[in-house]
């Protein structure tokens, strides 16, 4: 994202985020080692895995927006804010990876991979160990969500002010947990009984935009107009996004985007390009799309047809539509904020950077 | 446990404690439904298990403490206190019931148990159901990991004590998490490399007696003196507490005690008392151990004939001189806090509750 004037960079935000997770991780290392080598290793693990990857976006969005709200203020006053949304971030794909069943993260093993590496000489049996490391990887992601509430209370803020980042940040949990069950279960359940709408708002937009935004602009105080907007504004952008991400998922360059453009569809991932096109699609074409779609196997040839058939049936400029008219309701609600110039410039950018993402 | 004079007792704190748990739910249900069905079924399977049983002795500590220390204070304004520790209690048993793979809790199906059910038109693989049901399951413990928090924000006293119960919250998470990863690991790592003392004081002492007994007396404000000495006496119940109930899971009779007096030695669950078996037996009572231990298969004499060698050798009564040295230090610890008599008696019975349970 480009540096905007009147509020912190990315990288600068990055790199305070970063340092102040590693005096975190110090601590609890230190502390787990009250309990034996054993915890110390679980915190270890966890800590090699937050800082091998991730962008820090949600702190960055937090801290800029109370920076936009409150140009004077002092960010180490709400760092803790900032961090305990990248902490519960990180606790939500530690969970999610075990329900994924996956063992890699940022390119380097997760939580599972790491200790199923670990257990390796203790355990032959694959599955006993798959199990005791996914296990782990449970109380990692505990751990988590219980010291992102802990870390609220160092925010410097007024206690009224620390209250209600609180109750956002439980709201967003409720949420998220909300979305990821719905994620779960219209894998399998009748097609049409779970709206990926209300997934997408839940799983996606709610902890990673709303609640980043809603509480920088909290913390600093902005006018309660300001805030409602903000919380609009977030709800669009993150569905946006999302839809944005489906598209990448299926049309991205991956030397681009750094993200598979074929594990969606083998997957068999159920995403609103997927129901455009059933709702578009000929009985032929359906056969076609169905004998690739969901089929671990598919070759480049299956997938480029694939491709075709989204694109001929007008799926994919569907999507496409939708993801630009919320970029021009998000891009006209930035005009209603009470801010100025200079700072409105940090919501357009993030607007452009989530839904006109190169793909 | 008996009515103490000056304190609740545990039925009446039952009651009151059900009761916000109801109202707890019902909100969460109601905000729920915003989400869709599947988000009120999870929501309504989390309180069924709840309702289902336990004995709230956790909100009942903390309660009784806050009297004893605080007599004319109303109980309603630390309610929210004492059902955090109930929440995390509940939290700990769905995510222990993951990690040990049980379907079963308080006689009813836990939320593994009700998913597989529920799943069961939709997932013909039993595999796949159980890792989706496992699925459930873990992000119900999230939901109220996190909720335990949000619930101290609605204590009725200053911040300032509302700031340390929740210091006292995630000091008691992180430590039970610590306790947990230790006796996952206890069972395959070489012998030794964990020590049986600390799974007690951080899986079983800390959450569940240390966390509700200063809890109730930092938010009563009771002497910083009585509130170590709470601390210490906690440690040493809850770990004389996990000992006496190793004891109860081979020696106890089912009828009295509610819990099976065979699954442990057939499970091969290491504790204490077969640490001092195996310290003090003989090549050959090691070899007969050893043939049933860990079997699940063993007949009922093959369990007498291992009862007969923890008793022949002396390791049940070195187990049971154990629980008795701490039950002495601990009632002499009581007539240290600054209670009167009667208030004293709320401690007496605890310990009496905890360290000569009947069996």
């Amino acid at each position: 994202m480009q540096i905007v004037s009147t509020t912190i960079d990315t990288a600068t935000a990055k790199q305070l985020v970063d340092e102040y997770i590693g005096g975190y991780f110090n601590q609890r290392i230190n502390e787990a080692a009250q309990l034996g080598l054993s915890y110390v290793r679980l915190w270890q693990s966890i800590e090699n895995l937050i800082l091998a990857g991730g962008k820090r976006l949600r702190p960055y969005m937090l801290l800029a927006t109370y920076q936009a709200y409150n140009p004077e203020a002092k960010l180490s006053d709400i760092m803790p804010a900032a961090v305990a949304h990248e902490l519960i971030h990180s606790a939500m794909l530690i969970h999610d990876d075990i329900i994924d069943r996956d063992t890699m993260r940022y390119g380097v093993k997760n939580i599972n991979g790491q200790y199923n590496e670990h257990y390796s000489p203790f355990i032959s049996d694959a599955n006993e160990r798959a199990h005791m490391s996914l296990s782990v990887a449970l109380l990692a992601g505990d751990a988590l969500i219980a010291d992102a509430h802990m870390l609220l209370r160092k925010i410097n803020r007024p206690t009224e002010l620390i209250n209600q980042a609180e109750a956002i940040l439980n709201k967003e949990i409720f949420e998220v947990i909300g979305g990821e069950l719905l994620d779960v279960e219209v894998a399998f359940l009748p097609k049409g009984a779970i709206s990926l709408d209300t997934i997408a708002i839940y799983k996606t937009a709610s902890y990673s935009f709303v609640g980043p935004l809603t509480t920088g602009a909290v913390l600093a105080q902005a006018p309660e107009n300001d805030i409602a907007i903000l919380k609009k504004l977030s709800i669009i952008v993150g569905v946006g996004y999302q839809l944005r991400d489906d598209l990448i998922g299926v049309f991205g360059n991956p030397a681009i985007t750094g993200k598979s453009n074929a594990s969606d569809i083998k997957e068999g991932k159920r995403t609103y390009l997927v129901e455009m096109f059933e709702q578009c699609a000929s009985e032929e074409q359906l056969e076609r799309f169905a004998a690739v779609f969901h089929h671990p196997t598919a070759s480049n040839d299956d997938l480029e047809m694939v491709r075709g058939l989204l694109t001929k049936t007008g799926a994919r400029a569907a999507v496409e539509q939708l993801v630009e008219e919320k970029r021009l309701r998000a891009v006209s609600m930035v005009s209603s904020l009470s801010l100025n110039e200079d700072a409105k410039q940090l919501y357009f950018v993030l607007i452009e950077q989530s839904l006109n993402r190169e793909m």
